[in-house]
């Protein structure tokens, strides 16, 4: 069945059906507003929006991926500030034509991501158009520690990094050469699984400094280092690709250190250490924080052989 | 100068710039989440998604009268739940052509309205696509007072409003008959002035439910009727429309009876209160909570001789 067949308010009504709420939840869907649990007194709020075509294509990936990839990359940026997502709240514009079912598996792949980390989709809006525009917004909770902004580096701070970085580019350069496989690299690029856990953890551990791989290592590592007044310097050994992603890069005759320097969406945690503390299990040591042009990030003190733009929704 | 020659980090840049935080924004924007003060330990969350041709179009509204528009709209849902917006997040598609100062001015209506009633615009997102879509996420404070809902009106309630119902459709037919004026309703349509305070006062007066107007009155007073598991009657005096949009109708050769029955997007305070205690100032009753089947909306006791279905946005 169609859109157009089902009528505004009885979609909605089936995709409430989807979100289980947690009890952090006091009012859920159906009124004006959602009431939402907040204990620390302050709320983390987020939000992103995706264009089809531009950030996700209905022919490459199921309803169900893309719902799980759209939470994901929204989740991962309440963990990349020390928090823990509670709540959220979607809005879709769908072609009068798409299939309920289609609507419904997206609803699906949101609900098992959101809840995956103890949220729940407490609203939204739909509405009619002509392609498929997906935005979320995430609420979340620091649980009193205090939130890890991208401001706080410090020069001999250590960068550390938890999840793996490049896999993401690594499985759209797979699909792009029409490969399925490996799926490992593949998966991750249809629905990242960003380690939220690691999130909270290093703002617990002191992070100074924390932001989540979207945009790829080096924009990201600049923007902590352009908030932060400082450079940073990478550690090509801790860079160095090894393992099932350097055999990719050999195997298609790609440059798997680009996947890892320059590929987005891998959303892991970037955060940095201050002291000599061991870094918290999730992490990996993969550069400093050093004196230098605010924004600059280096690989070995070379300025790095790839590009360091991020991607650009103009021009 | 059109958004393919300014890029995304920069429109953002200057974006940012226009958007004032309060001193309830304790991180803003510039980093993966903002966070903000939510002082009764909880939070409420609305949002709403418009596309152009849809819910606005360019050719009839500047980009300011857009942006005040949207804003209003979505801080109309915080306010009907009793709450005081705090903060909000707003998300856009743009085309590439878009003019730069197009977009600025969005930003200056969207910033104008929401500074009106106190709160602040504290993060957002933009992405490229073919036509103009306007997602917006706010935030609100119930200040020690209870939430109102819509599921909790009680047989012999008053049915009471805060604002002026109908002038936004009477605004649109002007439009539509390409008359520029009356300016008192053709204002209204383009940016309504939803009666932000009258919903914190409405809940402080024990009103039992509540909702803005925004798919016209019977259908707004139909959603409280069925979530509350009652009917209500409306009062066919009360509603009968006088002064100068009673004269706007007989000029036009319209109901202005349907415009206020059926009329959307006016975002008036609709509330129950039950007792006789005296109404708050800013209302006035316009009908009672009755027995009869769950949902039902009547007119002097008789079923209203106009459409009780608000827009549907499919098919």
């Amino acid at each position: 069945m169609k859109l157009q067949h089902i009528g505004e308010f009885s979609l909605i009504a089936r995709l409430v059906e989807k979100f289980k709420q947690s009890e952090q939840v006091l009012i859920g869907p159906g009124d004006d507003a959602a009431l939402v649990a907040a204990p620390d007194g302050d709320v983390l709020v987020t939000t992103d929006i995706l264009v089809e075509g531009l950030h996700f294509r209905r022919d490459w990936m199921t309803p169900i991926e893309i719902g799980r990839r759209v939470a994901a990359q929204n989740l991962a940026d309440i963990a990349a500030m020390g928090g823990v997502p509670t709540a959220v709240v979607v809005s879709v514009v769908l072609p009068d034509d798409t299939e309920l079912s289609w609507v419904e598996s997206l609803a699906v792949g949101m609900a098992a991501e959101v809840e995956s980390v103890g949220a729940s989709v407490v609203g939204g809006d739909v509405s009619g158009g002509e392609r498929v525009v997906i935005s979320m917004t995430v609420l979340g909770a620091r649980n009193g520690v205090q939130a890890v902004r991208r401001n706080g580096a410090q020069i001999g701070d250590r960068l550390a990094v938890a999840g793996d970085l490049g896999w993401s580019a690594a499985g759209l350069a797979c699909l792009q050469l029409g490969h399925g496989s490996p799926r490992q690299f593949v998966e991750r690029f249809r629905v990242p699984t960003p380690p939220y856990a690691a999130g909270p953890i290093a703002a617990r551990a002191g992070a100074s400094a924390m932001i989540d791989t979207s945009d790829g290592l080096l924009a990201d590592a600049g923007h902590i280092a352009q908030a932060s007044r400082v450079a940073i310097d990478l550690d090509p050994d801790a860079l160095n690709p090894s393992g099932a992603l350097a055999e990719l890069g050999r195997n298609l005759g790609l440059d798997a250190l680009e996947w890892v320097l320059a590929g987005g969406e891998d959303h892991c945690m970037l955060a940095t250490f201050p002291g000599n503390r061991p870094l918290p299990a999730e992490f990996r040591q993969i550069g400093r924080v050093v004196a230098g042009e605010p924004g600059a990030v280096t690989l070995g003190g070379q300025i790095p052989a790839v590009s360091q733009r991020g991607h650009d929704h103009f021009g």
